[in-house]
């Protein structure tokens, strides 16, 4: 197999995730909501669980609904809220993420106004066009923490403290900041927080809303009273155990993992601008994990399948919205110009990566891109 | 652990469906969406399994959407069905599952009129009633294939014929029905199925909802385009694999299992008998694993947690409904005495049940019943 530098797409899963999963899948199958022994064993990894999440975000376990995934927390979040609140103002960064920005348009066919924050080049959300989003009366705010595709990460805390000073619910996806920086949901200020298992070598198909109790949030998903009359359907047990474990682990190597992965990015950037790459939002404050550049006249998808041809597996812009071939809304908010914008590639370093693959990495580059340029400068 | 009779409400993971599951833990570990060796690895894993839930119950692959589970599945069908029709009548079953019953209670609050289509006595809807509840306009029309408390198999064709001609979509939750009867979408004449992969020893978290492309649904969660835009995030890849291979195994052992349980239940209903059992629904067409039954003056709860210390794990009403103390609103619409019906208790067989644990229920539970009818002479 390939180089796995897609780690911002998703993760493979820790062998240690995978162990804590095990017992749920097999002998300990049963239905948390059931009293008998199988049940009440499920329910009792179910509760560690969400203690585990809890604490890697410093939030109480009464905060913590289990749902889906990402995008359905961010749903949830966006839709539940707008059921109890008058339409008004939804303001949301220019960058975030389709499963926010969907939603928010959503909204916006519902008698919402929706505004996004602009960013400045670099990717980062404008704080003073902030200040002046929120002067008209706004409900909801959703800002991301991290951004899945530049890595830039935003100011969440300040944007919240303005939310809060206007009356509105404050909402951060902080899916590609868990396990990439200390988040600490208390003093981001935010009435809620998505995050994600399968980012952090966590299953696929288990998320969290972390929720101030005092919001008012309709389920998006009703039936029996799991979570709280919160999140109806039968809770996915060893996803949430593997959840657990996961969001232990982030926790336990967030210093060592970012002082590991500096050194990497750092050098396959140096590759990059000797090869004339222009690397987005790297005078931002980025996660460490995370380069995303383009070379001009270089067109992203076509690179992409060289290099996976290459051995080397990275994305164009963001693989939710693989399938299309418009040029990333995200680098569109920073006013990257289209061209460049359609080079975007995006590597996305994770923690079994080694240098030796950069080393590689940059070689395969060069290579393709050498040839790239020969049938480019043949076909003009 | 003690002897598993509750598979109504989760199976344990069959060992073949866990083995498909595996590489998608393990090497296999992409997104979907990506478009590199890790994606398309992951992406044709899907389209298998799409293929495997559509045979199953003789679909078109097009037509199978994949969810969280079924709560997301019947959600999705009468949120996403109700925001482009006109509000007019929901129909549904007096007995539906909560993940059915809550949505259209919430459409009620929006405009629509609820209806619920009586019972008779054993649980089985009323034609006549149902079709004198489809005189007014109806939009909307959602009953189940099989009941989750009393395994009573409904005729949901001759519904599904009404609805057509009234013009009203229709669906069926056919959850507990996938691999106890022999399903067909196009014969059962529906617009749209609902299934589940854990009720059928596949993995929790994951389900489908079966649907005509003629029909318009507005997605429950919006973001990626995943889905054809109808259901976006993350494909949890291992799962889906898991209900794929579940699918067909379901399929595979239909017969044989049906064969293998009848009997056993009948041994058990003959044990109950003797006992002074009430059985509900006993005289309806019902699925061979699922025999609901009470002995009046006995309290429910009570004889689920005597007989789970025995070593017996069955259930009271559903598992979904735990936490109330409520009798279950199946037995209500079935016109049950309440007294009665709390004393219901659930026994749902499965592959791995064997003869010998039936004959140790049987003794088992004339102990317990025979020391909790002393206590509640003493106590009187």
């Amino acid at each position: 197999m390939s180089a796995y530098f897609d780690h911002n797409a998703t993760t493979p899963l820790d062998e240690k995730v995978f162990e804590a999963m095990l017992p749920y899948f097999k002998q300990h199958f049963g239905n948390a909501s059931s009293r008998h022994e199988y049940g009440r064993i499920a329910r009792k990894a179910v509760e560690e669980a969400r203690e585990q999440v809890a604490d890697a975000v410093g939030a109480h376990p009464s905060q913590v609904v289990f749902v889906s995934g990402g995008t359905e927390a961010n749903n949830f979040m966006l839709k539940g809220a707008s059921a109890y609140l008058k339409p008004s103002r939804v303001v949301v960064g220019s960058v975030e993420h389709p499963s926010v920005m969907k939603p928010a348009q959503e909204l916006a066919q519902m008698g919402w106004s929706l505004r996004k924050i602009a960013t400045d080049g670099q990717g980062l959300l404008d704080l003073s066009d902030a200040e002046f989003a929120l002067q008209e009366p706004t409900g909801l705010v959703s800002t991301m923490l991290v951004n899945n595709e530049t890595g830039v990460v935003q100011n969440v805390a300040v944007i919240a403290e303005m939310a809060r000073k206007r009356g509105a619910w404050m909402h951060t996806d902080a899916v590609q900041a868990l396990g990439k920086i200390e988040i600490d949901f208390a003093s981001l200020n935010v009435h809620a927080m998505t995050l994600s298992a399968h980012k952090v070598y966590g299953p696929k198909g288990i998320a969290a809303l972390v929720v101030d109790k005092r919001l008012e949030l309709k389920p998006l998903i009703s039936g029996g009273g799991h979570e709280k009359g919160l999140r109806a359907g039968t809770e996915n047990v060893p996803a949430i155990v593997g959840f657990g474990v996961a969001c232990e682990l982030a926790q336990k190597r967030l210093a060592e993992s970012s002082g590991y992965l500096q050194p990497l990015r750092a050098k396959l950037e140096i590759g990059l601008a000797e090869m004339g790459a222009v690397i987005f939002g790297q005078a931002a404050d980025r996660v460490a994990n995370t380069s995303y550049f383009s070379f001009p006249g270089v067109d992203g998808e076509t690179l992409v399948m060289e290099l996976d041809r290459a051995g080397y597996a990275v994305a164009s812009g963001s693989a939710c919205s693989s399938g299309s071939s418009e040029p990333s809304p995200v680098l569109m908010a920073m006013q990257v110009e289209r061209d460049i914008a359609r080079g975007a590639i995006r590597v996305s370093l994770g923690k079994d990566n080694i240098d030796a693959q950069i080393d590689g990495f940059v070689v395969a580059l060069q290579t393709v891109l050498a040839r790239l340029r020969k049938l480019s400068a043949i076909a003009v």
